[in-house]
């Protein structure tokens, strides 16, 4: 039996990986994703979609300018991919209204609102425009630049449009071992074996073992969240309502998405009793009337988290190939466009932002010890 | 086209329609069932299966015998269906644990402890029954011969032990008009017409189109009850918890029935956001464990409740050969053997105790007027 | 107890019916619609949502410009929704290729290549645009205008426009009668009784009851379809493969549509073992590959069906002001639109087209005793 | 952190790995149990339950006091487990039909008949005992005492008795790696490290991964099984048919499963179009009434097959502490209660049957060169 040989292989079929394929077979690079389940089945599917350069801020203004660059490839991407392969990502445009329900809660958003495209709105100029918000806010803070992608969608985009590149996806494919051979990688899998000249490690959570393997000292964590639909039977929902890592997105299919919880070291991929509970209850409070709505499905979902809270990208420090990316805990379908462009730099060795490539370096490990408190 | 001719015809395919038709193909009687949807598809399907004679006495005290024989039946039943047609109604002993928080609950309950069979635990009694039981009890009232069945199976062990004994159910046959022909009546429906000597209207709360037509003043009201099932991922639950309308019954499936919420003359069918929140809360009351489970399902049915919360079983005071049978409320998996048994017994003159004809006689309509504000 | 009051009242809350409230409200038409159960839930949603103006030729040459107008209508139905009311009703270009096995075949849809924007393409070209095709074909007829929709949606846009309209949608419920009352109707429900000063039937195969009861002896017939998802892991499929009534629709979601059985007079709402198994034989001739995909859902729908295969949309005879639009067999989304603007016109007074009035009016009763042959 | 310590730690929480974790801890040995998904979620829930020990006579006969003793626990474990637990393992007399198309099927089954509670009916005792059956057979031989069970019902019987025993089961606990240490073993997962004094690897296919870190030279090879289950809504189906590894077994909830395809070397865990169709076909041509029935559900499982189709039961030639019980095959279900007490009684130091001591040992690896032929 011979064995197939790839220029590239990622391991890991979500949004990240299948992104990574994307650009990389783009420009003609042979490449293979090995996924051990379905593409796009864990994660990914799992995650609301938003893409909240702006709500999440607090976190991203260190690295905002490969957020805001990630965020901008959308536009063009949603076109792209509807042309080349058919599939529409539903972007949804009409912004993310951040619900403040204190004065002090507003203080806390001053910097975002400096932003150009975010402004304050009065209670009433929330109602005008979004009729299901709560009647106990004091107002919004509109992010009008804050879109939402059904993330599967977007997931598939990029495996379709990596095939059409010529790249190949292996489903069902459960990588077991990495072993440098030669120049390259071989690497065992459930089902047959295969070589590639560079490795590309971009399964989330499940990456673990991989730092590992690779004298790493890195573990992320799972983060899990547990997410609940219901079908809206009124008027349709036009922005997405968020408040304090909670939200409600509205999705085409007439459901809206409400998420999420945010439990620690959960490996668990099933949403508790608990957790759906807990989230009803913030929902409600976003948007009262969603009580007469009917739920219609619950599932969670495991977020990749580092020491940092920073996706680790770049090329492993003493073993040339061998890539990382993953960790990109709430943030993966925002950060795929760029993951996957700045992988393919650093592997055709063009330039890439000095900022990125410090921010999210493999060897920042040593702060893993320090930064252990930061974890939760 | 020749119109196929019954000597009884069952209009409805719940538990209460086969039961009726399970008792009346057993003594040679040709008898059709008509179900507009799937047989068992609505109201019993979405029932917990409690056969509480004992947690319902305050209901059913009037009754009782009525209600004690008819929990006697599924004894027998259990083991003729399982001989005759290989189903396992899924009968569970183990007994209903009516959990008892305060003084003033114990007192309302004295009169059902005096019953045999029912006895009062301690607190250190019932963790050493079931340890799954909240920490904040007095006690409990335990009746132990209150159990249950998995309401879909006994309603298919009605349904397949007809089919045996030569009556033909016909699902997705919804009828549009029964119309006096002769002797018996023309039953028009959306597929074909039958002809039927007698007539049993036996479709719950969607009964009430017959009592109008019939000149009855009747209307049942829906009582919507919503549920949730999770998994059992620990110790085994062996009796069913009880509390105020609310309870946890264990399935044999290593699933937990959580219910049910009473929303009145509500015709929605489905689950809602809120109902599904109060049932969560009331569970997790009885039995903190569960926030930990797996939510699995939700779902909803409707009770047809009366004006006094009894079901009409009898013969109709004008039109011979026409027979109602619904308004069981949240007892129709308890009552459908003895119902099914007084049907059959009314149609072939024989003897029926005076107080269960009485008790549910269709011309105890003029209590309507007066009784109205006993409905809820 | 007030009853509640309105200018029209729909009574059906399918497409049909939608599209109807849709436009009768956009002129501020006070306007409700009553839905047994969920809006979309039955015929509309197992629908596949092609727009087969051209591929359904045979049936609608004569009513050409009632379908093709109707057709056009989505175009700017699709950004109006999107604009409103934020839904996507998925409009998919791409068009139909109606793939030709034999000369024979080819014969047949001479007429129909003679039309704008259809093509014949041979093998070669067939394989260039579309790889999944079946290798046995001579050559297909290529549909370009003919498009699709996700029936869902297009109808959640009618509603959720309709609402914005000022309409009143009430689900689960279900309408026992109407009744003449003063210059309009009663309408009893299971819930609520309702007054109208207009009523419309729009509730396909169920509407039988109310052409009986209007004295019209119409029997809408259903023509049971089954269908079947799979998932697509391969390349997109970019265009509907169409033969002899059956189909492969690409959905974005990554599924395929595989449909249709025809089983004339079959009520039973679910698909049948050897219904389903039919489909997949016809869909494996179409697209071979689709044999190593994943299958995901099975359903069933019940196509409304008159005599002359054409709805009947207009006011009756002689109770004016009792509109009809129902029995638009397989074409019910394709005629949404154009249905909705005559039913609006009628009802409005304003001028329509007499040759849809002619072709579409209630009573071309007569010609049913001669056309029986024709119903299947 | 400090590391929980057991006797024995059981890899795999398929019914191989409960059973063994149930009879261990009703020895009193501490007793861990680690599933990377949830108990019974993989092969165990996609088996049919058949116990058929003379129905796989062929490939049983050298072993057959094991196979017989494990059918023969059943019946004393469905009384037990009902009584500790509550679960009812749904054991299913009846026996199986293997009905028989040809002299030439007769022939082969000689051999069988011979065995006692086994005989042969012909063609109008078949349909005696079993109207479903087809019309085409000649007869079909009777196994009186091959019952069945519901295998995630007996899983779960295993599971809970274990808890109730005092062992401890972990979900999501994805086994990474396990280093000799001591005289026992570390286990590292994704969650927490644990230790154990013995390990036994019981996770079907996947256990490859251990035999190849064991230094045993072994690859299990998925068998691929596709399977689809169908409502009857036609009289019960009593007895299981059987035709050449395809059959229907009739499930208590009124299902009926069928099975199943054998894909050797197919690692995708999800069923395929063209699979399905195979089943269909099959189950059609066995019992012709199933065409008018209504499909349910559709899923798939991988059988772990050995070289020479037996499993392996046994402690490392080498390795001290390390067992392996995997490689059932189609048989999991019926050898899970004598793969339990055997490994019990091997890391007791009982004595065992030297024949199944050889059997199924470890270190029968050379023949794995030879018999390469006999895989498929």
């Amino acid at each position: 039996m011979q064995i197939q040989k790839f220029e590239a292989a990622v391991i890991g079929g979500g949004i990240i990986g299948n992104a990574i394929a994307y650009y990389l077979s783009a420009e003609n690079i042979q490449t293979a994703v090995m996924e051990a389940n379905e593409v796009g089945g864990k994660t990914t599917s799992a995650a609301a979609g938003m893409l909240g350069a702006h709500s999440e801020w607090e976190e991203f203004k260190d690295v905002y300018s490969f957020v805001a660059d990630s965020h901008y490839q959308y536009d063009s991407l949603s076109k792209q991919l509807k042309e080349t392969c058919g599939i529409d990502i539903e972007l949804k445009k009409g912004g993310i209204l951040n619900l403040v329900f204190s004065e002090e809660e507003k203080r806390k958003l001053e910097a975002v609102m400096k932003l150009p495209s975010v402004q304050w709105l009065s209670k009433v100029e929330v109602y005008k425009a979004e009729k299901h918000a709560s009647q106990e806010i004091l107002g919004a803070v509109y992010m009008k630049d804050d879109v939402h992608v059904t993330p599967l969608s977007a997931c598939n985009g990029f495996w379709k449009g990596a095939l059409k590149n010529g790249a190949q996806i292996f489903e069902h494919t459960m990588v077991l071992e990495v072993v440098q051979q030669g120049t390259g990688f071989l690497i065992k899998t459930t089902n047959n074996s295969f070589y590639a000249e560079n490795v590309i490690i971009a399964c989330g959570v499940w990456s673990n073992k991989f730092f590992s393997e690779a004298g790493l000292q890195h573990a992320l964590v799972p983060v899990k969240g547990e997410c609940l639909s219901v079908i809206n039977d009124k008027m349709p929902l036009t922005k997405t309502l968020f408040h304090e890592k909670s939200y409600i997105v509205p999705r085409n299919n007439n459901q809206l998405v409400i998420g999420a919880t945010q439990k620690w070291n959960d490996w668990n991929e099933l949403p508790s009793f608990g957790g759906i509970q807990e989230i009803m209850e913030k929902a409600k409070s976003l948007m009262p009337e969603i009580s007469t709505m009917r739920p219609h499905r619950f599932w969670a979902g495991l977020r990749p988290q580092s020491f940092d809270k920073r996706p680790f990208i770049g090329e492993h420090p003493e073993t040339k190939g061998l890539y990382f990316a993953a960790g990109h805990q709430r943030n993966g379908i925002l950060m795929a466009p760029a993951t996957g462009m700045m992988i393919r730099d650093l592997l055709m060795e063009r330039s890439v932002n000095k900022d990125w490539v410090n921010a999210f370096k493999l060897d920042r490990v040593e702060k893993v010890a320090e930064g252990k408190g930061v974890l939760q």
